[in-house]
């Protein structure tokens, strides 16, 4: 349950979010996008690591937080670099559940980013820490329905998503997103190969092809298409406009 | 873990929501009510008891339901008589988690109400089978997102309140609310109280006193309350304006 | 400030909401209607009668209500019969503020009654009492977040309308609006001619017609329906045909 | 694009919209099912028919309803027995698109029922007209921001759902839903075995067999169940457990 | 259908829609701004340019798109300089209708500005793109309730406006609007007069008057105000206080 | 009922929100924090001043703004140095209740910041005149349901929160808070201590401290926390180890 993986991390993290979902979604997984979390200060790029997660349940008087209310601070402690922390907040948008102290202890340990469905606090200061972080909103303070650390690295749900220990999460300006482990090669290796397939497309509209005939890229352009993944040379115009 | 306390069961379901709220707040514990859960079919007076709970997590294509999505059904059959089922579907409103096969069996197994904060479908149906239900609404069949059911008799919340295993649910046309035991014996004692306070005031104002006069009642008629409570007996209007 | 017109409230009752406010438009009134306002029992035709006004500000740890907080208890014992309570909540739905207790006060004194843009409580209690009342919904206690009342009989906003004292409140299963004194007779008149030209082109519909031959009332059938105002008998089929 | 097939009519408005549900996913078709779109005055059991559509637009100062208005009527007036009427009010809630005199017509002419994603006015009128309304609420006069119609017979979405005209909606208590009429014949033969199905398993659940032991039927199960189907009789308890 | 008018979108897209919204009013227009539609990355200044519209309806397992799914690409391909495509999503947050290659073909035939009131995809690839696009949010896929293109170059609604094929679209930080191609000259001419009028004011708060005096400019310094806009000289003080 | 303290809105200013609203949790005071609420152009650090506040009602037909609509201009021209204007739009997202002119009478003032829980219009003019505002949202013009200013100084609801004239707001990129004056004492020593005790936190854990050991701050800790507050020396990793 160690982030450990920074080859992987570093190539999940060139691709986007949304490559990544068009590589799931044709293996049929189309439930990973989280709803209603996004990034809370302006990210460059994407992050990935494997998750750490931590389940909250709402706070009540007569119910002491398990542990004393360490299990946060103590699953900060675990962080290994590489990690990316992961809160179930239950979409409780009534406290935060994370803050700039908190941030820099991560960081400090390795970790890449955090995300929550509710709610962090003091972002101008994990700002600063450098974490990337990603959630509901952003509020100053508990209000009085607060929420409680409650069990960490256990299965979790956040923003709507299955999230299991160990799962990899790819957050970039547009979405969270969870992979499934036993899909990272194939979502590495289609992201890939869309990519490529997305410059040669683009590169021909550039140049003047209409939508119709280049994208998506035709059946009949793949032969061109993969003579060009070979010498890197673009077809012609005629070339491409005698098979559209 | 079973429900078995039939006199305080009848005891609770005497009480309304509102009494046993305004009990709870004088002893500090104020988010006990849930959001968002409301019954699905009229329902009569209240109903109370014991809860067993049932937490689910979001489906995922890669990623089987423990014991074969069986947790549900398995958690019907270890129903006893007087139980209260509790079902943390995480406010997903994507898809039903009870219906009216499960409701036969609960019921028949002695379930006296079902609980959740998602959806429910065959809700004619259950209403045939006369178990009270309340939930976030109705549904017919569960949509692309659906939920599966995780673990049962575990910490949960649901409608945004923490349900434990065992915790006192009180449910009626108003709200769906958790009683922790320990203030059991406290909401029976002031709940009853305060609806005896509730008659002698009603009785007053129903005699002509001004809300001024006799609401909430004013420490200058306790005494005549406690005569009342005594001897039956209202005081005189006289009595009342002699002390407002 | 007091009720004291049962007649012109006995007749704006006998309307509905619809009629009120289609009325009201051609006088280029479409302001009135309140959002997010329904009965919260059921409740048969409709009720009329003059706004008592309760404005409520949110509360405050640091800041006593007014007057001990009695602004809202005096306010009931000073309804006069027929008038109509209106309470401004803010949209609040974090707690009630109209309940069984102070519902019987009030219905005591002749109000016709409740109208809010926030929670009631104990409805099963009110609908005892036997005040028709209009809210947000129902919640048994007040949360964290309450609302203290302020001041009586001003201006307020309710449900998104403007309410002044004395102002009248029409109020239905479909709806609750303002009708502003100055267009009491315009409403009364247009609704009372509009519900007869729809009788009487229903009866039109029922015999056979179609709705671009009666409905809305066609220019050509005016004179038609002029003289089954005047004697009571509907036009023939062909007289109508003749004339669409 | 005319109603009439009483038949199919009839035997549709015997399922409920949840086995039909339960159908049509097995053929993998799950966008179904309307959202927002709600009974607006309780329905007994479902109604069927083939959707007559009509498409709403916004209306604007400069821009005059096409036809002068009357798509609408010249709709109403063209219903023929059977059909349920569409309209696509583009989840616009700020204002009616359907009354009670537009009810009286469509329901003379046979009309079965009227679907919208918008709002309704004058539903006690619809409720004593006799025809079964479903829509996202109820308002008694347009606002300032109203619809206005647009073309009718046309494919639109209402509730998020696509309906072709001609398409079959089924509508109960719980929810509205198109049935394509290709998987028509499916829909209805596969929800007459589920309901024959779900008897089988109520029978023995009152009799005291555990869900587990025989919801969802399983497998070992199925010779009983067909033995049943052919002789009426059901296995003693100790063939199910047997078999369990 | 085309653009085409490249002097007038540079002048409209001089204005602000604060001025071409205040504008319209006068002319009993307010039903032209879009509701839940915000630029997607930050927008400098205005654009400005005729409509081509594109119509989505839900996708349904059992109909295929029209044309194989290639009416956007069409609509596309078709693009000529100056125009902005409007894309009515029906709301439906669901899934993208927009992202970079489209928007790569779009900019490349002369789009100004891409606006729906759905969701966009990939959004830092369309900034790339250097097309400005306005919308109700970003996400990286589509999800289950997705939306195929329909119909182009036809009445469709967006963010809650009608908007015809050839009407004017005026895009800003702060709002998406139609423009009525028959009050385009009002518009333009209102709103430059209202332009040189605040600039008049603020000059005149700017040197210390008050808003009372001078804002919004009263009848009397009418006079004042039309010497400066023959002489460029704003009054003394003396001038503007004795008239106030 | 001016600003005027120059001195403390400083000091003020130079807190955050975050450790504003612990300090007042500490008193018992969490109903501070407005909802909806947020700067509508990004804003450097804090600013804080004594509340202006403006009460607007709902625009109707047959109702006059009282003296003539101008209770908003005549605010602005009693703004005095430091002031922070704050209005009570009853959450209608409908129009503006804020724009560039006003702001930049308002600014010329001296007015610090202008908060409202509605809509702001020409923010880019507003972020030329340099005044930070705070909204719900921005849209160009009055939509058909628009607000009138109806009386200023008095006490309003903004985002929930009871605001009344003098009391302090304090405002920053995460939230806008009031401070009720019998508390800036505490606020803003006990901030200071905070701050300072966090960095002595953040210095630790930098250097690599554990959470658990060192934050919160626990009692161990403080004598030598104390000791730093005096000499400004980190304690040594085995003093801070050894007390753990």
């Amino acid at each position: 349950m160690t982030g450990g993986n920074p080859d992987l991390a570093r190539t999940l993290a060139s691709l986007s979010t949304s490559l990544a979902a068009d590589a799931l979604r044709k293996h049929g997984a189309d439930r990973l996008v989280m709803r209603g979390v996004a990034p809370l200060y302006p990210v460059a790029g994407a992050v990935a690591g494997p998750a750490r997660t931590l389940r909250f349940l709402p706070s009540r008087q007569d119910i002491a937080a398990p542990h004393g209310g360490s299990v946060r601070m103590r699953l900060i402690d675990a962080v290994t670099p590489g990690d990316v922390l992961v809160f179930d907040a239950m979409r409780n948008t009534g406290g935060p559940v994370f803050g700039d102290m908190v941030a820099l202890a991560a960081r400090r340990n390795g970790a890449v980013a955090a995300v929550t469905d509710g709610m962090m606090r003091d972002v101008a200061g994990i700002a600063e820490v450098g974490l990337p972080v990603f959630g509901a909103g952003v509020c100053p303070a508990p209000g009085p329905t607060a929420a409680m650390p409650w069990e960490s690295d256990v299965p979790i749900q956040c923003g709507g998503v299955l999230v299991l220990p160990g799962d990899w999460i790819l957050a970039d300006a547009e979405a969270v997103m969870v992979i499934p482990g036993a899909l990272l090669p194939v979502v590495v290796e289609q992201s890939a190969a869309a990519t490529q397939e997305e410059v040669f497309c683009r590169k021909l509209i550039e140049r003047g092809h209409s939508l119709a005939e280049v994208f998506p890229l035709p059946a009949a352009l793949r032969p061109l298409y993969e003579r060009y993944l070979r010498d890197g040379q673009l077809p012609s115009e005629a070339e491409v406009r005698d098979r559209a």
